[in-house]
């Protein structure tokens, strides 16, 4: 039977720790805060003292705490427990700091596998979940059945820092929409707009940005900024009335402005017929 | 046979005036760069050498041109044509600058609608076309088949800002979303991520929005920023990364360093535990 261990315990580490107990598996948890642990050890889970215990107890362990600065220090108080184990940072942070993690984990004995999950905490156990993974290729096959409990778990490749690659881009536009949705919500308000009467026409928003992500791409990739059917002389446009209904509206607007800073180059060097696209040298 | 002429033939103008002709009316059709008007004219749009010989010639005139300097400029040249005419404003801008552009045709005896385009030019036409309007019930009534032949058309309100109010805020989602994913592309590419090999997992993202947007309206609707699954203080971590990946690509992060002022301001509150909700009132 797999043995698992789960250090850290937030709204994800949590999620995850659950998803293992509902498989089956003999889950082992450390949390800073102990009391965060109640629920799960009521469902069966089991108490380690301190992270070298964690550790120890497992085949596996998962480390989900806030950022890689915690991580690492946690794995550094599990010490010489680390030698010989297997490790899987499912932390979000940058390529470089996934690298020198898996960098201390060699150094301490143990086998590094860096993580990246892609959704939200409820949908950990479901198939809706997405992680991606990064490292050994031996190290994900051996826990693969263990990682499918969580959800979708794909391999990406061997360098330690390419699920984080895909990390920061994607939780870039996550939390940039994000942001612009919230952004949107005060402007809407400030015009008598609420958000209930505001969602449905959103989520209509949402239900295009699949083409248009696409189309973008395709551009992108080719280099195609023609015959575009949204000018950047356009896009320049819309941001300046945008800006001015945020400022109308008493909300900050920096997010556009930065936009409109790579669109106004654009224009400047007589490319306003082109494709949005084109701001990509000016980002 | 209703008549109809299309002021302003960008790629939005002449995809209006080319549904119109596709239903079988008549159109004419002005532009400040006549050769635009070319592929219409070819497929049977009458030509009006200047706005007010457009406006003269139909019941109804739409006008989609740049901004609403333009709209009113253009408006000002037409001149007493307008008298007793319909004018519908399909120029994106800001409530303030619909409610002007009304006012300036009821002073010259016309009478104003509002409309804001929610969808890209290649929908037009089509069910997949949203166009919003605002202003005079009667004046859309007695054009709503015409409407109806440009896409999903729905009237708001009497208000001749409201269509403009949800278009501010529904452009402001689509264009910090679309920033947000350029931006991303940039950051995946550094981190040798090319364009096609994001894009699935970025339609994995556009995925999970609707739900979190779904969930952030309900929380700000009801103020309710408790019981988080991705707490502020979490929220703040991935920005401090994002911000950090844009540095080591060599790509600016005023988006993100602007929502990060927010949340930090809201960790400072001490309600580190909440929903992003709260920033709200910090943005
Ligand atoms: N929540 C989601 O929906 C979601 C989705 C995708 C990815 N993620 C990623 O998953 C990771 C964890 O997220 P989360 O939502 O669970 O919440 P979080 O707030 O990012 O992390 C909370 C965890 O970090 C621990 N921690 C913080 N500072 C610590 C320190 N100095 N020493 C030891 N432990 C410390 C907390 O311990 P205490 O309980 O003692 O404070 C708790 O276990 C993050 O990288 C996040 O980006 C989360
Ligand atoms: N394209 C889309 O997918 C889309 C989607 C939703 C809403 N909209 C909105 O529809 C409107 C039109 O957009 P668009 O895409 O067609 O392109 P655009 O670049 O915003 O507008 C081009 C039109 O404005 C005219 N124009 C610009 N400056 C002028 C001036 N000083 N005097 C007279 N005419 C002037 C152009 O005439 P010339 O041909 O002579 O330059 C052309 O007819 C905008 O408000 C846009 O936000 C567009």
């Amino acid at each position: 039977m797999t043995t698992v261990s789960v250090l850290g315990l937030g709204p994800m580490g949590r999620a995850l720790a659950g998803a293992l107990l509902d498989a089956g598996l003999s889950v082992t948890v450390w949390n800073r805060t102990p009391s965060r642990a109640d629920e799960l050890l009521g469902r069966g889970a089991h108490w380690a003292g301190t992270p070298a215990e964690a550790v120890a107890a497992s085949d596996v362990t998962l480390i989900n705490v806030v950022d890689h600065d915690v991580v690492d220090a946690v794995l550094d108080t599990a010490g010489p427990a680390v030698d010989g184990r297997g490790i899987v940072g499912l932390t979000s942070d940058t390529p470089e700091r996934a690298r020198h993690t898996a960098t201390l984990v060699a150094a301490a004995g143990g086998r590094y596998l860096d993580g990246a999950i892609m959704t939200p905490a409820p949908t950990i156990g479901t198939d809706a979940a997405s992680v991606l993974f990064a490292g050994p290729r031996s190290l994900f096959d051996s826990h693969a059945s263990m990682f499918a409990e969580l959800g979708r778990a794909t391999w990406l490749g061997e360098d330690h820092g390419c699920a984080a690659g895909f990390d920061v881009a994607l939780l870039d536009l996550f939390w940039t929409s994000t942001g612009g949705f919230l952004h949107a919500l005060k402007v809407a308000q400030a015009n008598g707009v609420g958000p209930s009467d505001l969602l449905p026409h959103a989520l209509g928003i949402v239900e295009i940005l699949p083409a248009v992500f696409t189309e973008l791409t395709e551009r992108a990739r080719d280099g195609n900024h023609a015959d575009s059917t949204a000018p950047v002389s356009s896009v320049a446009a819309s941001l300046r009335h945008l800006i001015a209904a945020s400022r109308d509206a008493g909300v900050g607007s920096d997010a556009l402005q930065a936009l409109k800073r790579s669109v106004d180059a654009v224009v400047e060097q007589g490319h306003g017929a082109d494709e949005v696209t084109r701001v990509l040298d000016h980002l």
